[in-house]
């Protein structure tokens, strides 16, 4: 066995990226044994074999592949015998919708909320300066000025999860009777403001809250932490 | 064969009902021949069979069967013989997600930009009282108010669809390779403010375009008519 996760990790060994999250659900789901390599911000170097530099990347017998959809298929496609994480072609196209939908339409609206946390308790002291000037370059403006944690804000990032909870009312997950990686997608998002905010995003009587709760119940509660302790093997 | 598409009818004939478009893409799909009988909001009498008020109604062969989606499922397992319009349970899951979020995340973007030309062009100048009643009593606000074809609401809709627009950058269809019922739900949409609407709301180079003009050639061009001239058998 040489599979190897690089994942992004923040104080107290909390692993606070959303992508990453998507990963280990994906290599838990097909039963693989993985090591994570933890990486900092100012840790790029150790992903430098793979050719650019954002996490998660995953290295499995010498094949690097970089990107969470990326290594979704590489899985879903290296290790057909195991557990399928899209039930099919028309599945994989329904993941990939949904991988659209949350990048595009999700992640928008919840980034500006999350941000001054992730800031300022999540990620290393050492990394705030690399992460302030990146962040401000891609946002166009100064972290204070892109931060908002208002109840408009909120109320914003809670409707745009309008479909998802319109699904959950019809089926017990997003891929229909059982998790697929449809589910792991956005299980990424509500895992990484759980962990990075300070604000409660997704009230408890909503029903992705109920599903969120199921999530954190796989693989031998797999997700229930921080990803630290569960983050060495397996 | 007694299988009949109760459909959404306007001036001039046209079916200017979204969810009536992805019925009649679906029978077609299933290559199933239907009589299509058009509906005015004055008519409602023609579908109080099915118990309720809403179109598309289908009646196959003694069997009533009401919304979209239900339908949908229905003709699925109905006729499992004939081509899928799901792929499997994980598509249907996909295509329940799709529907979803065309219901809730584009639909009401869409429908403020459109209603003013629905209301001025499309439907029967019969139906006019019912339809603003019905209506300023949905939105809580009379038509005038609600009206809005602002480039700002036209950015906004044309952003919503970013999800459906990066998919489609990486396979030719919602449903992967070939379309299946993802598809005709949001193509349901476009046709419906293709045929409605004063503006052009869907860019010529915007991907979704031409994955639009695609559509409307299946099945020997069902689609690019208004709906009329071949809506009595297919």
């Amino acid at each position: 066995m040489d599979c190897k996760l690089y994942e992004l990790q923040g104080r107290e060994d909390k692993r606070p990226s959303p992508y990453c999250w998507r990963t280990r659900m994906a290599l838990a789901h097909k039963g693989l044994a993985v090591e994570f390599i933890p990486v900092q911000f100012g840790e790029k170097a150790k992903i430098s074999f793979s050719g650019q530099k954002l996490v998660p990347v995953l290295s499995d017998n010498g094949r690097v592949i970089s990107d969470s959809w990326a290594i979704a298929c590489y899985l879903e496609d290296a290790y057909p015998d195991r557990p399928s994480l899209f039930g099919g072609e028309s599945g994989r196209a329904g993941a990939r919708f949904m991988n659209a939908w949350v990048d595009r339409a999700i992640h928008p609206k919840m980034i500006r909320i999350v941000l001054s946390d992730i800031y300022d308790r999540v990620i290393m002291a050492a990394d705030q300066p690399y992460f302030r000037a990146s962040r401000e370059k891609r946002f166009g403006m100064a972290l204070e000025e892109f931060c908002d944690t208002s109840e408009a804000r909120i109320g914003a990032f809670r409707a745009a999860l309008e479909p998802a909870r319109l699904a959950l009312k019809q089926e017990p997950y997003l891929a229909g009777s059982e998790p697929l990686y449809a589910d792991y997608v956005l299980f990424g998002t509500c895992k990484f403001v759980d962990l990075c905010s300070s604000q409660v995003l997704i009230a408890e009587d909503d029903p992705i809250y109920e599903w969120y709760r199921r999530m954190l119940g796989l693989f031998d509660g797999l997700a229930g932490g921080d990803g630290a302790a569960q983050g060495q093997t397996a």
